[in-house]
């Protein structure tokens, strides 16, 4: 088993300002994906996260629990994405947001994750810096890590 | 098994730059933690990480192949990271220096180990911006990423 793990805090944001960042259009465009099409916001739904030329993900989503979790399961996109799961854990604490993050379901510590092991952390940033701020920097305005980018 | 896996490319610095980053008091006091002492630059050398009023790590160098490898073993601490491996083994690219980093042998996914996965994409980001701009954000001036720091 190797899963991708994470937490950031965000501070005076609620875990409801967070939870509209992971379900709503407006909110994922603006930490992720600008463009983010599709259902975000029902179980059962597909959404759509593009990244230009280099494709993107279809994702299903498997459990919204409003203020406290979002579950995903990816379904179309990178053959070493497909089946692996994309889990945000809200846990308020002393005026803080925290959100655990795992991407599950990796069959092999390939390069591929070590490279987005990396991208996670940054865009996580990114949602701190919206929620924070009112600025993210999604997609195509994020961070380019490495030369796949 | 749960390891922390990232990868950085850092453009426009060979791998005897990034090397140096890694090894000698300069460059590790310029990325991860400002005052760096100890030994850095030999095997079986102890250098002291220090982060203010969090403590810090000591770490024995396990391995240094120039421009090629850095392995590191932490022998004080946090009682999570005692006995756990950091390594960066570096590439060279079309131009680009890859560095792949993993740091291994946590016994459990605490919680700890969210933070330390998400902080150290953080600090990586900083040895990127040191090799290609000249400055980094080394601890006191690291971004903070939760409600620990």
């Amino acid at each position: 088993m190797v899963d991708i793990l994470h937490k950031i805090g965000i501070e005076k944001a609620s875990a409801t300002d967070a939870y509209k960042a992971l379900t709503s259009h407006d909110g994922l465009s603006a930490w992720w994906a600008n463009g983010t099409s599709g259902d975000s916001d029902t179980v059962g739904g597909v959404i759509k996260f593009r990244f230009g030329e280099r494709g993107g993900f279809d994702m299903k989503v498997l459990k919204l629990e409003p203020a406290r979790r979002v579950l995903w399961e990816v379904i179309d996109g990178p053959a070493e994405w497909i089946g692996t799961t994309i889990d945000f854990d809200l846990r308020p604490q002393d005026g803080w947001t925290l959100v655990y993050f795992k991407h599950q379901g990796w069959k092999e510590p390939v390069d591929f994750m070590h490279h987005c092991s990396t991208k996670w952390g940054v865009f996580l940033v990114s949602l701190k810096s919206l929620l924070e701020t009112g600025k993210g920097a999604p997609y195509p305005d994020d961070l380019k890590i490495d030369s796949w980018e």
